[in-house]
């Protein structure tokens, strides 16, 4: 099932998108922003979803026990990862999923620790529940958590909780396992909780291995997980996603989060979630091979138009984090004034001198912007 | 544009809807329950959806200008309410808009009133943001608020925000506009600001007149409503609903909302709320006509088969409030268990000896429905 991808001619007039990554720009700017997905939906989620609006069934959701099966099934074939399905709680959304679990830890007034360069809202998110933001930058070369860095502060803040992205976003590190075992150590040692976002887990691309953080030997006992369907499927709009325990103690915490989360889930987002994780294996399959011969693409095309440009391929997600530090000026600024096309600064990852590209896109838009993007420079 | 409602060859089976009021109970029950409504959606709504899932335009929502634009058009041909678009957030629902409005003034540790009987998650509200309730009943016979309660409550326990629910569910009134009136001067006189819920503004019966709280002289210096088209048209499982402000004391209040309400509002929500309120005006007169129908056939349905319950035929809403005290027994548990049909139990909120009965399905659906509540008691 190959995925189809937008092209240039989608992305004018009537026919583009009204979602945030298309609608937040002047109409003739090509965003490479938002962690949305240039995809037609995959089939069976197509399905699903048509289903739905056509038997009007526009309810509120109800996510039991269907999510927590899929999401099973999904966790068992693609990563041998076995979920108790019971173990899954519907939320609207990761952000949600997080903020309620930094909550139910008692975060309120106490440090909250995460290492930069990593998605925006994580400093929001820790500000909205009253916490306090602990950087633990990335180590770099390659981009990796810093484990000692995080030994100390950990035993120096003493944070309710370490805020980890598995894999990192904009980074596009698939964290190893032995980098994860030591740092449930590291928690276990110093008693802090891990939260894991793990919602870039499903586009972990081929040659990469992604391990679950509760799979680790000892991590159920200290972390939960927060996943879900939407960026690989493309279904941030429908809000879903789920909190997953694996301990008593992790179930502790759930029973701990606000009594209706799953009834404010979307629930076209339930179906069309449920839909992905247990028909879009081949969907999936078939991005994750379409979003490698992207970066291919992407290597060509800063190698021949941007060669300033450094970057290193992802091992996830579908965004590339460049280094723009060799252009001169404000390069993501010239790129959208002069060359319309839109990246988001590194800056607000926490990584100054750097730009984000969603590369989640079709192959004549990527050629397109970077052609743009070089022209605006000279 | 007649609404076209399930009938009971809907309520079996895999025609059987999968949202909350139709999965929660087992499959042989009739759900009166959850404020669902049993209707087809309308037609624009319809198709606004199925465009954008063909479309695949399932990314992360985009509300401005739109929904704003599309809720002053709406209050002003039905309310001849001036709403200025720009005072429009979008939040997912009408809980999440109610509770960070309630944060953002600062209730945490603070009593927080209303008057029950009222929609139960008032209750869980107030507890989620770290709030006291604070119970003011309504005055009976009819339900209306008892603006003499109201003032001692204001002076003895000075709320963080008086939270109304207008149209007020479930007991179906309309709150006059000299009350409203005399509840603003309340709020003024003693400092209190004022939350609306005015989710089932739309659902104004024939005969009724709703007055928007902020079109209340004054009132717009100390209240914020919270709207939504989702009782109306069925829309609650996409989440979309709006904080609407009035003048610049509101408006600060908006302003400390968390920043990212709005795009984790469903993207399908936006398209469908701004369908149904620009083009929807004809299909809800439809069905407000026929909710009048359908509660004269339930006062008939009453009258023949259980003349012992009560009632006061609502101003507003799908919803029956039932008195039931003159049953034997159980009589919400003899519903379910032996009559397969499922009411709400009038203590949830806050109303001992009542039921709450969901009128907004079929004709048949209903006439089964109160057959089997009959029979149930023989
Ligand atoms: C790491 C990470 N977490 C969370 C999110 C947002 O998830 P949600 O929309 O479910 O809150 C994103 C979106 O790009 C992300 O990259
Ligand atoms: C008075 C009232 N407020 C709020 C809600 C729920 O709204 P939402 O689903 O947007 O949170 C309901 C649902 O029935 C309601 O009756």
């Amino acid at each position: 099932m190959e995925p189809v991808f937008l092209t240039l001619a989608d992305t004018v007039g009537a026919a583009r998108r009204r979602s945030a990554k298309w609608a937040a720009d002047d109409p003739d700017v090509l965003p490479l922003t938002v962690a949305e997905l240039d995809v037609a939906l995959a089939p069976p989620v197509a399905d699903a979803l048509a289903a739905a609006v056509a038997a009007s069934d526009t309810g509120y959701s109800w996510a039991v026990p269907g999510l927590g099966r899929a999401w099973a099934g999904f966790a068992a074939r693609r990563w041998g990862w076995a979920v108790d399905p019971a173990a899954v709680t519907a939320v609207p959304d990761v952000e949600v999923g997080v903020v309620e679990v930094l909550r139910a830890l008692g975060a309120r007034g106490r440090p909250v620790a995460f290492s930069p360069p990593v998605y925006p809202p994580f400093w929001a998110w820790v500000a909205v529940v009253g916490a306090v933001a602990c950087e633990v930058p990335l180590a770099r070369d390659p981009w990796r958590l810093d484990l000692a860095a995080l030994d100390r502060a950990f035993a120096e803040h003493r944070p309710a909780a370490y805020l980890l992205c598995s894999p990192q976003n904009p980074v596009g590190r698939v964290h190893e396992a032995a980098e994860l075992a030591e740092l449930v150590a590291l928690a276990g040692r110093h008693g802090v909780p891990l939260v894991v976002d793990e919602i870039h887990s499903p586009l972990t691309l081929p040659g990469a291995v992604h391990t679950p953080l509760l799979t680790v030997p000892g991590a159920a006992d200290v972390a939960v997980s927060v996943l879900s369907a939407s960026k690989a499927f493309n279904l941030s709009g429908l809000t879903c996603a789920a909190v997953v325990s694996g301990s008593p103690a992790g179930r502790a915490v759930v029973d701990r989060l606000p009594p209706d989360l799953t009834s404010r889930t979307g629930h076209l987002g339930v179906l069309a979630s449920v839909a992905a994780l247990e028909h879009g294996d081949a969907w999936l399959d078939g991005l994750l091979a379409a979003l490698a011969a992207r970066f291919d693409q992407l290597g060509d095309l800063l190698a021949r138009h941007l060669p300033e440009v450094g970057w290193t391929r992802p091992e996830a997600t579908y965004l590339a984090w460049l280094d723009v530090s060799a252009l001169p000026g404000d390069p993501v600024e010239a790129f959208l004034r002069r060359g319309r096309v839109a990246l988001q600064d590194g800056a607000r990852f926490g990584g100054p001198g750097f730009a984000r590209l969603n590369a989640g896109t079709g192959p004549d838009v990527l050629a397109e912007a970077v052609a743009r993007m070089a022209a605006a420079l000279r």
